[in-house]
């Protein structure tokens, strides 16, 4: 397996992309903010989606044509516009564009899913966008894996895609994705898109499969504000034209290490972030509790602002392990900054070692290990620190 | 009942108080950091603590105590250091300093209790701290209860005091108390402490419901940044010096609104709080419910950045309702700011009318309200939004 040195989702054989500037917030923006991904051949498609009970519209859509139909050929997206808490309109919005969408292509209505991103409670600007979806298609290439990548950003800062390459003795095929997601970032993927473009040939069941756990130890793995957003949305499609048949460990593999790399990739974009935190807990008393653990440390507002400050204030730390209520005894409790070993039995172990730790927290990556010492349970949580921009981008953002 | 105006802990008959510097810091700080409340007779005490697992070690002492003997003189306090994550070198500095305070005093040494806040995993300057303790004993005094209220600070900006005047056929009697707390607010009280006092006459186990009540109503509805402590502390002491035994509806009536008052003071002193804001959520299928879904939306950094920018996003609101996972639908979620009905099943009433919230946002305290319409449950919460100088405040804590 290889990592593809720039890979988006046209890596793989017969996928097609393209973007433009539709205007969707209709602020005369320069960005491009409507774009499709298409393949030459329909591709088998599996979704997991937000847990929000008051799911966006694009996102109901999804959910009810996945349960009837597996076998898609395009999805259009648009940022600026989360088509989110628009009633019926919005469902109906999003049922134009994707029949406008496959009428340009000239294929079935129901081979087109759509995805939306950016501000909630706003009417998508149907006709508008609809003006420019004879060029989205016409623009279709190969070669724009990069356009696509940064059309569906919002407040994201830099683009994010990943690819492998996977040799079988049959051949090789390609794995590759582009996401977005800034703010908003928190168990269950909040406002945050991906999609997976892949060329292997895998049953539309086993797709599903691969890609809940794949979603499992990345994108529900990492959190910046603990918000959950009503447009979560992860698409991962085989159009099966590199004609191998892939051992189904070794694509799980492959997803799983583009959804990583994109998912930290959020993280480190993290609205205000300025490091990168690996939140692990370990010996637990389950893996739900080291989940527990590592969710409330890495979400702490106290937490985030001491790494911001480069405070090893360890104390904040252990304050965490007792507020998650999870089985944990002060007395047995060991924290580690990268490898050393700061706090032992809840004591620190030596008040000198407090300058190796400042040390410690200059960097611009940083893993932390709690050791409840109670069990075998064990959980990885990525998260960033909390400045002050982050106050900046959400007090004005949308104004 | 009437409020007393500037009331504090020594308002009630029999009550003393004084404050000294003792350096709790060791970095030569000119602010008073330990203090004393001391009663010319015997209190009556009931004590509501921290949920958190790792509980400071005062707060593991008062529990044991208050286990065994519900009859007490006297409290010890210091701000500077919160004896938490000490071991058991921190309940031994603890019974040792109450020790001292007994002695000083000559009471017996199981009638005092102390608490601390302030910095987690140091060890209490026992020897400093003890040379102060004939000090405090002698400047103890009924009109010290400002230099009491001060002394219990931290991070905060003001004093939190409140007293109440309750006048009955037989006589007056006075309910009154101090609080401290800024950051760490959260349910179950984080990083706050509020000594609450009272010449009533009042049996321990009718002090001890009484004050369960009031603090679910008060300190249990305030959240500044969901983050849990190791400390949090309220007592309640009844010396009965009015002689009067009060009505105990009209007690309880008494201290809600001393600790509803010192609450929504902690709020408003919240870390970097520029707005006060009341969140209420109505129609909800049960109280539970409606108190989840109104947390969710209190402790959102989405929306308390909004709050902030005074931009009426509501889409932001209605996704946290989605997010809290509640029993609600979109298509019959209304939503108030103030008295203005902004949104109605889900969906704005008139884009015009963002002018009109725009105005409310404004306001330095704000009362929103989400009426899910499902049923009868109904929550209120206090919080404030969130400001870059809640980072600056926590990001340089300590250093």
């Amino acid at each position: 397996m290889q990592k593809i040195n720039k890979a988006g989702v046209c890596a793989p054989l017969g996928f097609l992309a393209s973007a433009v500037n539709a205007d969707v917030k209709g602020k005369g923006k320069e960005k491009n903010d409507m774009c499709l991904i298409y393949s030459e051949t329909p591709f088998k498609m599996a979704g997991v989606f937000t847990k929000n009970t008051f799911k966006a519209a694009p996102v109901r859509h999804a959910i009810e044509a996945l349960k009837i139909n597996k076998e898609y050929q395009a999805v259009l997206v648009n940022s600026g516009n989360a088509n989110a808490c628009t009633g019926q309109q919005g469902i109906d919005a999003c049922a134009e564009l994707t029949s406008a969408v496959a009428d340009a292509l000239d294929i079935d209505h129901n081979k087109v899913l759509m995805s939306s991103t950016g501000t909630i409670g706003v009417q998508l600007p149907v006709e508008r966008m609809k003006k420019h979806i004879d060029t989205l298609v016409d623009e279709l290439d190969d070669g724009n894996s990069d356009l696509f990548a940064e059309a569906i950003l919002t407040t994201d800062t830099f683009p994010k895609q990943c690819g492998v390459l996977v040799e079988t003795k049959n051949g090789a095929y390609v794995v590759a994705g582009a996401a977005k997601g800034a703010g908003m970032i928190a168990p269950n993927m909040a406002t945050m898109l991906c999609y997976i473009t892949t060329d292997a040939v895998v049953s539309d069941k086993n797709l599903q499969t691969v890609l809940e756990t794949a979603v499992n130890g990345s994108f529900n793995s990492i959190t910046v504000d603990n918000d959950m957003s009503t447009n979560d949305t992860v698409f991962l499609m085989a159009n099966g034209m590199s004609g191998i048949i892939p051992n189904q460990n070794e694509l799980q593999e492959a997803v799983n290490l583009v959804t990583l790399e994109l998912a930290k990739a959020i993280v480190k974009d993290g609205e205000g972030a300025t490091k990168f935190i690996t939140v692990n807990v370990k010996g637990a008393d389950s893996d739900d509790d080291a989940k527990k653990c590592a969710f409330l440390i890495a979400n702490s507002p106290l937490v985030k602002t001491m790494f911001h400050g480069e405070d090893p204030n360890w104390g904040r730390l252990l304050a965490c392990v007792g507020a998650s209520q999870v089985k944990a005894d002060e007395s047995q409790t060991d924290l580690y900054f990268e490898d050393l070993l700061y706090v032992k039995n809840g004591l620190i172990i030596d008040e000198k070692m407090e300058s190796k730790a400042a040390e410690i927290m200059k960097q611009a990556e940083i893993s932390i290990t709690l050791d409840l010492n109670m069990g075998k349970g064990e959980a990885k949580v990525y998260t960033c620190d909390l400045s002050r921009e982050y106050i900046a981008i959400n007090a004005d953002y949308r104004s």
